[in-house]
This record gives C-alpha cells, structure tokens and sequence, in this order.
C-alpha cells in the first residue's frame, strides 16, 4: 500500500454516496442505453470507419454535461482530439483525464457471439468491440459526471478532458498535438494540472482492482537489408551477397544467447528502482500467482535466464529489452523453393526503461550497426514512447489509492508499472510533471483487442463510483 | 577442350548426314506440330494438372517409334515412370537417355505474351510451358530416333530412356524407383550402360554450345522453432523464449559474417578438385565473361569474400554452401505489431560437393545445433541430392563432344559440372558409374520455369541433329 504523505489531511468525505447510488440505481437502464450507443457507433482508427460520428457523439455527450468542447483536428483527416473542460473555473484541484473514442478492428467477425457493433448483455456482462477499451472507461466517466452534478450539485475539481482517436494504431500525431496545445495543460493557476487518470486499468483474476503508476516506454523499428538487385537462384551463394545471412549476423550482434543486449552503452542509460519503487515492487503479488499463471499459459517451466519471483518481476519491469517481433525474407511457402533471397526485414522493438529515451535507443542502434559492419542494414523507426512512472508519493496516488478502498472495499494493489507501453510520458513529465494514475473497468477476461470483447456490468457501475469517489478525493485534499 | 583418350579410335562418321538433314527439312511442319501435341498437353507435377495424359501421350509416341515401353507407377497416384527400350539388343554400346514430361506450373498467366499451353512461334521461337524444360528436349530426342530409322536404317546403339513426371517437384519418388528397377540399368550384356544424356543442357549468351559434366549436391531443411505456447505480447519478453531469438541465434551458429561454415567436420568431407578437373575449369570462360554478366545482373560491385575470376569459379563449383532461402516469424504486415512470436522458422539449403552427403549433412547439422544448445531447433529434411561429376576422360564424353563439333561447328565448353544439382547420383555412381553429359537445346533467354518460355527452332532442329551424331559418335567408338 501507498504510505499517507506528510502534510496531508486524512481522507474525509463530504460527498452524499447515498444520493449518488440512488441516482444510478433509478437510471440504471437509460445509462446502459447511453452506454450500448457509444458501442453502436464503429470507431475504427485503423480504417477511419465512423471515426468523424464517433468524434461527434463523444462531443455533444460531454456538452450535454456542460462542458466546454472543442473538436480539434490532428493532421490531415486524421482522428481529431475531443477535447472538454467542465467544473469550477477557480477550482482548487484539476484532473486530466485521458480517453480514447477508436477502437480496434473487430476482425475476424466469425468468432464473436454476437456481432461487435450491437452491445448484447449476457451473464451480467455486455459484449462489444470497446465495451471496455476504452468506450467503456469513457463512458463511466461521463456517467459520474452527470451523477454528481445530479445528486451534489457542480463537480469539485475542474476536469480537462482529452480523448483522443488514434490510439489503436499507436497515437502518431498525439505527442505533436499535445506540444501544440501545450498551454491548455495547466491547473485554473496557470500551474502544473494535480493528476492525470489514463484510460486503462481494473480487475485482475482474483477481482484485486489494480492501480498502475507507470508504462515502460518502447522503440519499434523495422530492419531492413537489401543484398543482390533481385532473388537469385541459390545455387549461386558462394559468390551472391544473401539478405537473409546479413540480418541474422545482425540481429545477432544486436543480443547474444544470454539475453544479454550488445549495443554499446545501452545498458548506461537504465536507471535501477529507487527504495521506494523497490518498496511497491515488493508488495506486487508476482511469485506463486501471476508467476505460475505465466508459466502455465505458456507452457513453459521456467521463465528466460532462470529467474523468479521478486528477481523476475523486477526484471519484466526495470529491464530493456531487444524483442524480433518478425522475420520476413524469400520463400516461406511449403517445400522447397532453392532462392537466394535479395530482401529480408525483421520488425524489433525495444522495450524501454527510465531515462533510456527511444531517441537515445535508435542513435545507439545505428552507431552498434555501423560499427560492426553492418552499414547496409536500414533502420526505419515505425514508433516510440518514453518510459513514465509517476512518482507513488504524489497526492493523486493518494487520491486514487483512498477512492479505492472506499468504492472496491480493499486496499488496491499499486502497480509500480506495466510493462506495456503507451504515451504516458505526453500527458505526465512532458507537461510539467502530472502524476499519471491508470484505474479503469476491465477484469481478467475483458478481451480487448480480440473477439467477445466484454465489461462486467458490476464493474462499470462501479466504475462510475470510483470516478465519483475520485473527483472528491482530490478535491478534498488540502494544500 | 577434352583430349582424346589414350587407346580410342578418332572418330570417323559414317551415317549419311544429308539424307538425315534432307528427312527434317523435307517433314518439317510435321515434326512441329508433334513438338506442339507435347506443348499444348499441360502436365503440371505440383497440381497434377495431365499428368496421366502426357505419360500416354509419350508413351504412344515412343511405341510409334518401335520402342518396347512401360508406364510405370511411383507410389499411389503420383506421376508414372515412362520407360522405354529401343534399338538392337545386340548393340555395343548403350545409351541411357534421362528427360521428364511434367512442367513447372505457368502462373502468373498474366505476363505470358501468349497462353502457356497454346504454342505459339514468332520470330524463329516457340513459346509455351516447357518449349524448352524438358518437352523441347525431349521431342528432340524423339525425332533424332524418327530421322535416324527413316534415313539410316535400324539404331547402331542400345536405347534405355527413362521419362519421369515428377522432376518440377524434385524427384520426390526417383531414387526410390531406379533402386527398386536397378536391374533394368545394365547395357546389352549386363555390365554398365555407356552413358547417360542428361535432360537439359544448351548454348550460353554468345551462342556457343557448352556441354556439362555434373552437379552440386543438395540437402534442403526447415529449421523449426518453438518458443512459448502461444504468441504473446512483447512487454512480456524479460521473460518469455522468443522462437525468432533462439532461430537467429542457431542459423548464426551455423555460418558467421566471414561466411566461414561452423558445422563441425563439414569441411572434413570436401574433396578438391583433380588435376584433371582443375585443367577442365580453367578453360571455362569465366572472368570478363560471365564474371562481368553476374555483376551487373546483381548489381554488385564484387562477390562475396572479394573473389574474382578462377578463384570465383572454383569458389562457386567446389565450396559447399549454408544458405538461408527463407525467414518466417511472427509479424511480416506493414506497421507495428508488438508481438512475442511463439514460432520461427527458416528455410536453409546446404549446396553440397562431392563426397559430402545430404546424409553427412543432415547428421553434421544435428550433431552442431545440439553441441550448442539448440536441442530446441527441429530439422525437417525436404530433400536432397548428392553431388556428381562425369570422369572427364570417359568415352562418352568424348562422343558428346565429337557430336557438338559437327552439328555446331565449334569446339564445345566444357562445364566440369554446374553449381545446381539434380538427381544425377542416381543415373550415375549408383547404377554402377554411368557418365553422364548434359547437352540440350536452351540459349540464353529461354526462361524456364519463368512466362514465355521459349526455345529457338535453330536450336530444336540442331538438338535433332545432335541427338543423331550422338547415336553414331557412341556407336563408332570401339573398345
């Protein structure tokens, strides 16, 4: 758990909760309504189907709540950024909130129960593509908004509310949207905004709910290396230049059989876990719960290098990593086709930790390269995000951290990080230093991303409570 | 060139060339559209596409001819052995001819200039799906025989021809049925057949007739690998076994960057070339030649390793080789896909010299993954053949050269052997030391295997009249 910092009121509520779940409990089957028609709407970023109805759904909604709201072109016709303040002018505290309006294709159809764009409840739980990500943390959001104001009169913190609809194919505009709108990330002072509540989050297999402080940050390149001008007979090796040998040697002197990472100072950049970090890193359940579920889903004894428990979970954590992703050269067919190949590529990303930039990442890399012969082999940097973790004494971990016990009724387990990635670092340092807590709906068998996506109705309701409870945690914490 | 061997007749002619030329001018269009009843029979061995038709189409024909013929079977429903007998049985010498009746399929049909199975001649070429691979071959052959019995009288050699149907798929099923008929592959009194007429062979891009005396052999693999259960998310890769790693890591183990071959006792096996030999391929026209051709082709400015003329040579035609001829693993789309493949593998053929194996190979390869770790790489063998090279100094040699002098006027090129392979082991040492030639009628734009296929009629009725001087350059050798 999360130590109460020094000069903070203990946690006091002033919000009526009664009046607030009687509110959702009367409107219960209009608020799902409002729900499945945020789920009727395709929102495909990866095609653009429905993206500009989506945008315009998700604007009138939250303006129907009194918000402020912009809709701000990108680049191009690419998604614009829904972007809503609502709340108090000079309020005291002022969250960010980061959603996403896409989704992610709902290939391949075939295997949904029931069709991705008609929300269907079944067993408590509502199946559609976004039920969870992210339309279903969006919309509980909103639900809290208007049940607060129904039932408390005006919100308590101002709320400045991105949501953005590029996400799902990697957010390629949202660092440069956020740099040029740099001057609406401030709190009603003109200062640094209180805290940030991301998009993602929730339950884990056990029904723990799970507060994640942090993403490591992520460099994804493709290599590419071209040998003779086209595919040649292979009979004729000992004289061709072959594409495929001069990846494999060098994606091999890129990381050796140890796992150990062979570019030169890559490793000077990591930065280890301080106390504290190390301190949250100890209370993660890993050993003997998320350890053996690893191990039993992938089918494999041990993890790589042999590590476990605790030395494991700071490893998946706090080390950068250099994954192939995929290999692709000359004949992957069945048989035999005897080609010498002209092209091969591999798709790497490197999983980054703090302090270890995917800037820094790349300019190593080519350096390595170059220095090891192999200036024939291209780079080309498909994407990238910085490492975040939010400092876990920040008064919105407390915030986030005393809403849970409140709403979940136990102490939430703090996530120093995940080790996914995500543009965490945009909307945290970039901006002056906004601490990023991730708390959403999922469970353990959300599906996202995949067929029978779903979002248990218990938990977007509380959802919605957690919100609520979150809005007055801030607000009632003091100076 | 070939110095006469010691203790052999010079050759004297004595068929009547003008009345065998004067048969083919005067039956001309007739012997054409024969050559088209083959071209416009498709008989595709990787779909099985006529297949039964073609081997009854040859098999009238050869019987038109007198032969005694037999269709057959490989195994199941694969494609029949045609086998046909013809000539004195009392002859001295014999003559094993090797040609096969399927064809590589056509596709794409869309850059064929006309249909592939409707052949079609324009400016002294007839295109079509195996005008030249191996119908053009072996219709040649057919009407040498035709020529030879209506101008000359009966054959003066011993005919054994073997016509498989499934050489565009390698053989799969050759060596299998010549051991099971090893009894049939004896001259006229049991002993060894005096030589063997390979199926391909021809002219180079300066029109001059090269005649080849053997083959590289093959050993063709997959190597396959895999990691965890499943494909996984690539934050996970701390700890998960990634199968392109571990693929990357062997395939490297195998060659390095100096593309020196790391199989321990791979180099054991490697015969170099005789005296003979070496005499042989310095006479082939290489640098400034097709050394140039190559480079240009490919676009390179210098082989690999910086080698250069007969070094280049003896390079390409006595040094075994590792080559990756193909890569597949995990994410091969555009973009970013942020995956942990569970399974990699690699399509890898070893060109193979003599007295190096396919079996050697194959056992070296396991033996090496295994000393380094790599018990996890599977080996599937997809084929394989062994090197072999005609003794230079043999008879039959000096006829195919002798026939190459008076049908194409000039001293033909000797190829000690070609840096493809092919089951020639198995028409060769296997049955006993048969030497075999490989002399055809391709030139240099003939595109085998590729749309357009064609040969020129020039060289389809020089093949005709090679084949003949063949017969009678065997015939008139004396022991």
């Amino acid at each position: 758990m999360c130590a109460q910092p020094a000069g903070w009121l203990p946690y006091d509520a002033h919000m009526n909760q009664a009046a607030f779940d009687a509110y959702l409990d009367a409107n219960r089957e209009r608020l799902l309504e409002d729900y499945k028609d945020f789920l009727r709407q395709p929102s495909v970023a990866a095609t653009g189907q429905g993206i500009p109805e989506m945008a315009a759904l998700v604007a009138r909604r939250l303006a129907s709540l009194g918000a402020e709201v912009k809709i701000v072109p990108t680049e191009g016709d690419a998604p614009p950024v829904v972007w809503a303040e609502l709340g108090p002018a000079d309020a005291e505290r002022t969250l960010l909130i980061y959603n996403h309006y896409d989704v992610q294709p709902a290939e391949p159809f075939d295997l949904w129960e029931s069709p991705p764009f008609e929300p269907t409840v079944r067993d408590g739980h509502i199946f559609a593509r976004g039920a969870a990500d992210d339309k279903g943390e969006l919309v509980s959001r909103i639900h809290a908004v208007e049940a607060w104001q129904a039932t408390q009169g005006a919100l308590p913190i101002r709320i400045k509310w991105l949501i953005e609809g590029e996400e799902e194919v990697g957010s390629p505009h949202f660092h440069k949207w956020v740099a040029a709108h740099k001057d609406w990330f401030t709190n009603t002072r003109g200062g640094v905004i209180d805290g940030c509540l991301w998009e993602f989050g929730g339950f884990d297999e056990k029904e723990r709910f799970r507060l994640s402080l942090g993403v490591k940050g992520i460099c994804y390149v493709e290599l590419r290396v071209k040998g003779v001008d086209h595919d040649l007979h292979s009979s004729l090796a000992p004289l061709a230049k072959n594409a495929a040998w001069r990846l494999t040697w060098a994606l091999a002197s890129i990381k050796d059989i140890h796992e150990n990472i062979l570019i030169e100072g890559y490793y000077d950049h990591v930065r280890q876990p301080t106390p504290a970090e190390e301190e949250i890193m100890r209370e993660m359940p890993f050993e003997g719960d998320q350890e053996e579920w690893y191990k039993q889903n992938w089918k494999v004894d041990e993890f790589v290098g042999g590590v476990h428990g605790y030395e494991a979970l700071k490893k998946l954590l706090f080390s950068p990593t250099a994954t192939i992703c995929g290999l692709t050269s000359g004949w992957q067919g069945a048989g035999t086709k005897t080609v010498l190949p002209a092209l091969a590529s591999a798709k790497v990303d490197f999983r980054l930790v703090p302090n270890l930039t995917p800037e820094i990442t790349l300019d190593l890399l080519r350096r390595h390269l170059d220095k090891h012969g192999f200036t024939d082999i291209e780079i080309e940097w498909l994407g990238g995000y910085r490492a975040e973790i939010c400092d876990p004494a920040a008064p919105m971990v407390m915030a986030a951290t005393v809403a849970a016990r409140r709403i979940h009724g136990h102490e939430p387990i703090i996530d120093l990080l995940s080790p996914g990635s995500g543009p965490m670092y945009t909307l945290s340092s970039f901006i002056g230093g906004v601490p990023v807590v991730c708390a959403g709906i999922a469970h353990a068998d959300t599906r996202i991303h995949s067929p029978n996506e779903n979002a248990s109705l218990k938990n977007f309701f509380a959802g919605i409570r957690y919100a609520g409870a979150l809005f007055e945690a801030l607000a009632v914490q003091k100076k």
